[in-house]
């Protein structure tokens, strides 16, 4: 079995790219279809690069996936996926979108299909890279903070602007709590669903996490954790 | 003179890849240099990038400059740049972070470094495309804001909400300002520098602003412009 986790990773990688292209060729690509399992508005660009995961990954596992819910293959393992992160995002064109794909205990991708970056853990360990160049490596500075939803939690900026905090709110939960290993902390508060956090979960398992109720705080430093999560209870 | 905003358009597209190379081969990117001419901290990598630029542009203008401030090239006219627009996102691996350049009265050219799109306006009117690949174009549907300096600026944050109103904070200002042809509005509220501003105004001049002391909304639809104006004056 160690060969599964290296095909998936590669089946993962070229269903990106195939997404990425279909961004370039589809039309209609923000039509509103409806609203999908996971409860937000899907839009054509949702259900296409659902479609590409489906068929490149059904032979690893079922799927659970944003927009259609639980598809059974008939498998033992189920693979969670977030077709578009970001729909927003990619509809303003607003650089900042990803894909997200976690087959259970076994190994995650998450693709941001606007640059190429992308973020694998499997059983080789995790992984930062890039689909078209080199990838950008230095020593971050882990000063600024990626906070998902920040428009829906006023008092949460103020007390974070109160205590000298700089954030940044780019608006694809997935791809935050993966670039979050180089920044201070993520926050995010708002309805907590798979779809969004498994696969990056999976890749920063050791980043330090708090989860409570409605809220999600990770860093990749603990002292850094313990203080956003002291500010936002203050 | 039909040429000058070409060759100058040219010479900015080639400065931007040559800084991009510069994100992957050079060393100690990060490290401190002091404070710049506009008064924020400078890094390495912002040195690095001025110096690309103040090379290949001096034979157009004299410049001024975020980091050095005014260079006498003894020409007529003056280029304004901002050598790396989101210091801090790069310091901490945010894919937002761009170059910024204006030929007074003749030509701007923004790019974003992470994934290569970028923005121009020449004789020849404006422009968005990508170093890379194929640009990617569509219908945006402009229902969501780019704040910049949301982290400063709580109550309008809440005053958004309390209008149901989404706003990204991505965190780099002439990116946000260029980008905001195709989102709902754009939203500064901050000290206002030239150097962040001055190319993405030249390139959007055909959509409408808004200036008041420390405050710029930016809008491609003036019935978006009046309608966020209003909410942050309410």
């Amino acid at each position: 079995m160690n060969n599964l986790s290296t095909h998936f990773v590669d089946a993962a990688l070229c269903s990106s790219l195939k997404i990425i292209r279909a961004l370039y060729e589809e039309l209609n690509l923000f039509e509103e279809k409806g609203v999908g399992f996971g409860g937000d508005r899907s839009l054509n660009i949702d259900l296409i690069a659902e479609r590409i995961l489906v068929e490149k990954l059904s032979e690893f596992g079922n799927i659970l996936s944003e927009e259609a819910g639980f598809i059974d293959n008939g498998k033992d393992k189920t693979i969670i996926i977030d077709p578009i992160d970001g729909s927003y995002n990619v509809a303003n064109n607003i650089p900042y979108f990803g894909t997200s794909i976690y087959l259970e205990d076994t190994a995650s991708v998450v693709v941001n299909l606007s640059n190429g970056d992308y973020f694998i853990r499997d059983e080789n360990g995790k992984k930062f890279d890039n689909l078209f160049r080199k990838p950008f490596h230095a020593t971050f500075k882990h000063d600024v903070i990626l906070f998902e939803k920040a428009y829906q939690n006023p008092e949460i900026v103020k007390k974070l602007n109160d205590n000298g905090l700089k954030f940044r709110a780019p608006g694809a939960l997935s791809l935050s709590l993966s670039y979050g290993e180089s920044s201070k902390a993520v926050i995010y508060k708002g309805e907590i669903r798979e779809f969004d956090i498994a696969a990056a979960k999976f890749y920063n398992k050791d980043c330090f996490w708090h989860f409570e109720d409605d809220l999600i705080v990770m860093s990749p430093k603990y002292e850094y954790l313990e203080k956003v999560v002291n500010i936002i209870k203050e």
